[in-house]
């Protein structure tokens, strides 16, 4: 019988961020995450499949709650609204986990095989924003473009969010959104002054 | 001293694509490859330096006449309209050479290795595009902003090309950025509704 080992997790998780900002990424074992959180390797084992994937447990959460807030948005939202909706909401419920948030964005800064892995999380996001804007009616043209600029209005917002952990994330995603319109409306008036549009 | 192999990359290429098209990506074998072409393995390794490097040649291309693009765009042009100009008009050189667009899509589509590939790829070009803009006097914030937006519109402007290659690859981007200005300009009129922005 497995003994009771109470928020393991969380405490493999606390113990290999402490390591790879110490030592760095590559030089931390599971061993030694193991040892520092007082517990086994094979429990490491049974809560992440690799040392990677410590990283992007929160993604996988984050992604859930996205489609859970995603399918319970209201009928009458547009799609770029309820999209990045869905992220801000879930982003601030994650927020009060990720006291790593610094931490995270340098290690995965420092590392091409961990920027992989988070563009691929990003893009099965993006996928699944997607699909879940399609089963809101809209076409998949419109739901791939949709879903890829919600990922970047809230990426950026993240971004702000993490360089100043004491604002607040919807307003942060606001800014973002209007930063966009500008950037867009911009390119509006060029294209009518060349006749283009 | 090495036989003169007059548009060996371009044959290699073609056999390539053809195999790939035929058999599936992960069966065909550089071997066969050379084989159609009339070439040697070795010959092939002189052009590319694995057989997934085939389907990627053309974004190094890309890149690099972006950023050419970029370099040469005017001052008075803003950011997003800059970038978007810089893909739309690497990506009409680009056609001209892109007889496999539909066939490269679908390979891609087939294999998680080609799409993980392909983000890589993605995520160099909005890298290179922001430090780009960044050179232009825009904010590192924004740059990042604009160059995944620019992206986003430029890739749905291209999908759309690839399922119609007979339409005008510059009318698709200027639709694509009407498309992206009316999603944004929805949340604009809900946040105003709303008294947020």
């Amino acid at each position: 019988m497995a003994r009771w080992e109470p928020n393991a997790a969380q405490r493999l998780q606390q113990a290999a961020m402490a390591l790879f900002v110490e030592r760095g990424y590559a030089e931390a074992t599971v061993a030694e995450i193991a040892d520092q959180a007082g517990l086994t390797k094979r429990s490491f084992f049974n809560h992440f499949p690799d040392k990677r994937e410590v990283l992007f447990v929160g993604a996988i959460l984050f992604e859930a709650s996205v489609m859970e807030q995603l399918a319970a948005a209201g009928d009458d939202l547009d799609p770029l609204d309820a999209a990045v909706g869905a992220l801000t909401r879930s982003g601030v419920e994650l927020a009060q986990y990720s006291e790593f948030a610094q931490a995270r964005r340098e290690l995965i800064a420092s590392s091409a095989e961990l920027q992989e892995r988070e563009l691929i999380k990003m893009a099965s996001l993006a996928a699944a924003i997607s699909e879940a804007l399609g089963r809101r009616g809209v076409s998949a043209r419109t739901a791939t473009l949709t879903a890829q600029v919600a990922i970047t209005v809230f990426t950026t917002a993240y971004s702000d969010w993490v360089d100043d952990p004491a604002a607040d994330l919807d307003t942060l995603t606001q800014r973002a959104l209007a930063d966009l319109r500008q950037a867009v409306a911009a390119t509006a008036a060029l294209t009518t002054a060349r006749g283009i549009s």
